[in-house]
Formats: C-alpha cells, sequence, structure tokens
C-alpha cells in the first residue's frame, strides 16, 4: 500500500492472468491461446500495414473493420464496437450500462474478471449459484438487478446455453443490460447475434484471441443496439481516443475476411477436444461437456492442486483455480492433437499412479 | 441518451480528437503527428514481429519494452510502466491517485482531456489561470489540492516550465500525486526525469507518438516511484491485462533502440518551427515561443475561425479550439519543410488580404 493510492486503488484486487512462463519451454494449455496459427492473409496484412503511415494516428472510429464485422455477423456499422481485447470491452460495458447500488447478477463460477470490474467500478454484484452440474440456472437471473453478465460458453467449466435459454433471461429483463460474453462461442456454442435486433438492451462481446488465433494481436468487438454501442463508445472517448493501432486493425480486418481458414482450424480444435475428454473419461475423469477450445476436468482420486504440479514439473502448463467449488478441477487448453497426446500420456501415468 | 446508459455515462463528455478526414488529401497540420517516418529499424522489428507467436498473448508486464525504456531514461525497470498511448495512461493514473472530493488542480488552458478523466471518474478539479502570456503561474500550485497535473510543454500553447519549477511544484505538494505530462518534451524541453530519483510523488507521462514517429502504433509510458507504478498497474490489471499488442511491443523495442535517427527528425522538426515561427512573426503574427511541435498563433487583424476555414478550403488542415481565451487562436503543428511552405504561402495570402 502507498499513501498515494487512491481509494479505489486501495482496495481493488486485480485479475491475475494465465501465467506466460520464461523458465523454459511448457506445452502450454494454460491459457486458452489457439494452437493454430492466424491465417496467412493476417500475416500478409500485417507486412503491408507495417509502413510508414504509423506515423499517423490509427482510425479512432475503425470504420473499416466495423464494417468487415457488420457484413462478417449480419448487423449493421452502428451496431458494432472495437476494442481492445473483450477485456477492455467489458470494462468500458460495465462503466457505461451498470450503475452502484443495484447488484449485477453473474453466476458465481464464472470468468474471474467480472468482479474486478466491479470492484473498481464500485458496483455491487450477486454471485448466482450454478447448480450441481455448473450448468447456469437460467430462472435466478428473472428478479430485479442492476445488469446481467454471462459467459456463454461459461468459462472456466466450458458449458453453454442454448439461444432460447439467453432469449429467456432478455424476456425478463428488458429494465436492465444484458450483457453476453461469447469469447468461446465460435468453438461450437450458439451465439445470440440473432437476438441483437429484437432486444434494445443485449450487448455481446466477442474476441479474435481465440478462434482466430490472435491473442498477441488485442483485438475484441461487441454487438447490440445502436445506443449501447454509443454507450460504450462514449466511455471509450473518455478514456482513450485510439485504443486499437493500426496494425491492429488491419490484421483483424483481414482474419476476419479469411473464414475458410478458420472454419477449418476450428473444426480441427473441437476434433482434437472431444477426442481429448474422450480419452480423459476413459481414465476416470469427470469432464464437464465444453462448447469452448478447453476442458474442465477433475478426478475422484487425484488432487487437482498435485496433478498441476506434476504435469508442471513434467512440462505440461494447466490452469488451476484456488476457488470454492472448483479448487479439484484442472482446466486445459485444446492443443494440436500431438500436444494433447503428451499431455494425455502425462496426465494417464499420474492418475494411474494415484490409483494404484 | 439511452435509458440504458449509467449515471456516469450520462454526464460524461466524452474528449474529441482531432479530425482524421477522408474526403480528401490535406496538408495535415492538425493532429501535431510527426511529418517524418518512424526509423527503419521499426519497420524491421514490425516485420519480424508478425508472425504466427500472434496466436500467443503477448508478455502483460511488457519486461523487454520496461527494460529498454529504463536503460534509455536512466531509470529501474520498477520504475516503468507502458500503456496503450499516454491517453490510456493518464486515465489509468487519475483513477489510480486521485479521491473524489478534493479538487484536482491543472492549467485552465491545457490539454482538454484533463477534465473528460475528472467527469468518468467523478474526480473534482480546479482549473488554474494561466497568466496573459500563457505561463503557468508556478505559486498557484502552493495550495491544498488533491493531486496536481501539469502538461510541459503544455498543450495547445507549446510553452514550458524549466525543470527548477517543476522542482518547486513537487516542494510544495509532497501530500498528493503530480502528473508531468511530457508527451511534446523531446522536441526542446527539459524532462522531470532526474526528479523521480528525489519525489516519490512525481509520475511522468511519455508517448512514441511525437517525437518517435508512431502515432499509429499506441504506446505510451510512465516513469516514477515503484509504489506510483504498481497503483498504476494495479488499475490496469483490473480493466484489461494486455493493453499493448506484440508488434506495439516489438516496434517499441526497436524506436528506443535507434535513438541517433530521432534525435535527427526531432533536429529537423525544431529547425522547421523555429523558421516558421519567424515567418509568421514576419507578416503578423503573435507566436508563442514553442517547446513541442506546434505553434500555436493569432493574429490582431485575422479571425481564428475564418482562417481555420479558409485553410481548409485551400487542403490546409489546423486545429482550432472554441474554448475560451484561446478561440482567436489556431494550433499549427509542425509538418515538414515543404509542407510549413505552402501552409505560410496560403496563410500569408489569407492575413494580408485581410490586412487590405
Amino acid at each position: 500500500m502507498s499513501r498515494y493510492w487512491s481509494q479505489t486503488t486501495k482496495r481493488i484486487k486485480p485479475y491475475v492472468p494465465g501465467e506466460q512462463p520464461r523458465d523454459k519451454t511448457y506445452i502450454k494449455l494454460n491459457t486458452n491461446e489457439n494452437p493454430y496459427p492466424p491465417s496467412p492473409r493476417v500475416i500478409e496484412a500485417l507486412h503491408r500495414a507495417a509502413d510508414e503511415s504509423l506515423r499517423r494516428y490509427p482510425d479512432p472510429e475503425c470504420e473499416e473493420l466495423r464494417q468487415t464485422i457488420a457484413r462478417c455477423v449480419g448487423v449493421a456499422r452502428e451496431q458494432v464496437f472495437c476494442g481492445n481485447g473483450s477485456d477492455e470491452l467489458l470494462a468500458f460495458a460495465f462503466l457505461a450500462f451498470f450503475n452502484p447500488g443495484t447488484p449485477i447478477l453473474f453466476p458465481d463460477i464464472t470468468y474471474s474478471f467480472y468482479p474486478v470490474y466491479c470492484t473498481v467500478f464500485h458496483l455491487d454484484y450477486e454471485p448466482v449459484p450454478l447448480d450441481m452440474s455448473f450448468t447456469i440456472p437460467v430462472e435466478k437471473f428473472f428478479v430485479p438487478n442492476g445488469g446481467i453478465v454471462i459467459a456463454n460458453p461459461n468459462a472456466p467449466t466450458g458449458t453453454c446455453l442454448p439461444r432460447a435459454a439467453v432469449r429467456e433471461i432478455l424476456e425478463h429483463n428488458f429494465g436492465s443490460v444484458v450483457i453476453v460474453d461469447e469469447a468461446y462461442c465460435d468453438f461450437g456454442a450458439e451465439s445470440a447475434v440473432p437476438l441483437v435486433q429484437e432486444f434494445p438492451n443485449l450487448l455481446i462481446v466477442q474476441t479474435l484471441s481465440k478462434s482466430r488465433s490472435l491473442a498477441g494481436l488485442r483485438v475484441g468487438f461487441a454487438i447490440g443496439h445502436q445506443e449501447l454501442i454509443e454507450g460504450v463508445r462514449r466511455v471509450k472517448d473518455s478514456m482513450n481516443s485510439y485504443t486499437l493501432d493500426r496494425l491492429a486493425l488491419a490484421g483483424a480486418v483481414a482474419a476476419l475476411e479469411d473464414e475458410a481458414y478458420y472454419r477449418e482450424t476450428i473444426r480441427r480444435v473441437i476434433a482434437t477436444r472431444e477426442r481429448t475428454a474422450a480419452a480423459l473419461r476413459a481414465v476416470g475423469f469427470s469432464v464437464i461437456p465444453s462448447k469452448a477450445n478447453f476442458l474442465f476436468i477433475t478426478h475422484p482420486e487425484a488432487k487437482a492442486t498435485e496433478l498441476y504440479q506434476q504435469l508442471r514439473d513434467r512440462g505440461v502448463l494447466v490452469r488451476h483455480f484456488n476457488l470454492p467449488r472448483i479448487d479439484n478441477y484442472l482446466r486445459v487448453s485444446i492443443g494440436t492433437d500431438q500436444e494433447m497426446d503428451a499431455f494425455l500420456d502425462c496426465i494417464t501415468a499420474l492418475v494411474q499412479k494415484t490409483g494404484t
């Protein structure tokens, strides 16, 4: 603590991102990065954009990228907002739509950044307990609230709600903004984008970090009614007019234009996920059905903290959350088939040793 | 206004960045961009960094860039923080160090983003009137306050305080954080960086946008006591863990390593600035002595709004602020010699027409 910190700074408990280790090379299955490289067209676009025009500010309105996204997802340009990754968009949206006083609702087990946003912006929140199978209990969101945030698929569980369930939540909440965080949606979940035309209180957040293999480029986008987009823009323009640099803008446009490439890499990630889930179940793991690019797993006879450390010692990095209800689980990102084979060999040996 | 906007969103008056026109090609002297391209080594570094590693998150701690900055400015790595342009850093710093209640002090004529940050974070502020020659009256900052922000050189005036004056402000304000915004410092002002070791309440903000010709890459940095840096980091990690993408990190390191190149382009900008100032004075302009890459000018017989429009009609874009005390001034960024010659021809013809 420093005497110079504001009350806010003293109170916040910052989000801790997954480790980016530098001590040695790991099979890195801890931050849900895509194992496949971005489209070659992205790399080409970046090479073209890396020129002397960098002396100029980027377009603060991200017009070209917004038009590209609008075309890809089938909405108007005015319904699209671009940000420096979906985390920044979520921060802006919390500030743009939520007020101190009435609690924001989100599941008790979900992306651990949500309570952090609440703390930094002085918002109250009420965690809604997931049921025993980690399903989101839709009807528990039919109560007065100051806003709702749902990750769909949820993290770190990977479970997802069908669009009809998201619609139900929206139908019971015309008074508040419902943010649906679709960071992992491309890996098999139903997007709520088609509901945007119907519900003026729905804001959807997506990212190019996962399905587009561009975690290193920092591009996310939001889709919603024009008035919500304008609200997020007002907040952005009160903090930083230009959050996306010229390279990120160029790379993101190219990524969105190469749909065929990403459909194929996504298909591969899904196939590897299903194969890995089956192999884990075969050696006694309970694997939560996942529509994301990770699996959330637990074993009746092996302690997650020990498995985490043993895997780490053997050069395999996964993620463990030391949080109530999920402290005996591991979140395992889906890597290449080769990486997952190495992980499976390793973890199988570990649990079989435990079992004997 | 939307019923879904938060109280904050309803209240804020977002900052309006300088126009990035798309209707035609202008001699663009309105956003203080550097007329010279970034170092060729930056472009090379960007080409090298645009590869498949983009599927990975960037380093959230910006270790390599922080080390490079630390080496360049002569501080420890722990005294450096990197952000997505100096605007983002300022936003984080306002939230990290200032509390609602006690007013923040900054000059009445200064970077117009400062009051915007105050509004979005519910901070009170008190503008300190500059004297008639637009000098910052140091002793007016020797009063109780919740924090101080000084742009040095100031914007949009270009005037600057010597380091001794900054020291005086610091000596009278051990109780609060003093932010010195040195966005334009490289163009001839004295940096306060040497004071950082002495004053634990000094935070300096700089950017690569201006002197390093990288407005399009979005990189700024802050220098201060380790506890202040930790405060900014806490705020950043409560909003967005990764605000600098892999390309921005790589390009920024390369820019800082090519000092010789930038010393030369800065030298040229300064030479052009002085030549332009002399030419403007010769046709009757009052030109505020500037240590930045722009000039702030007024003419006794020509209205600034009219000059602005007439220049625009002739393809020259400058900036006009419709604000008290400065509404008869124009801010003119320093372009290449050729651009400034065209500007001078144009504006000379305009004021001579007015004069006759």
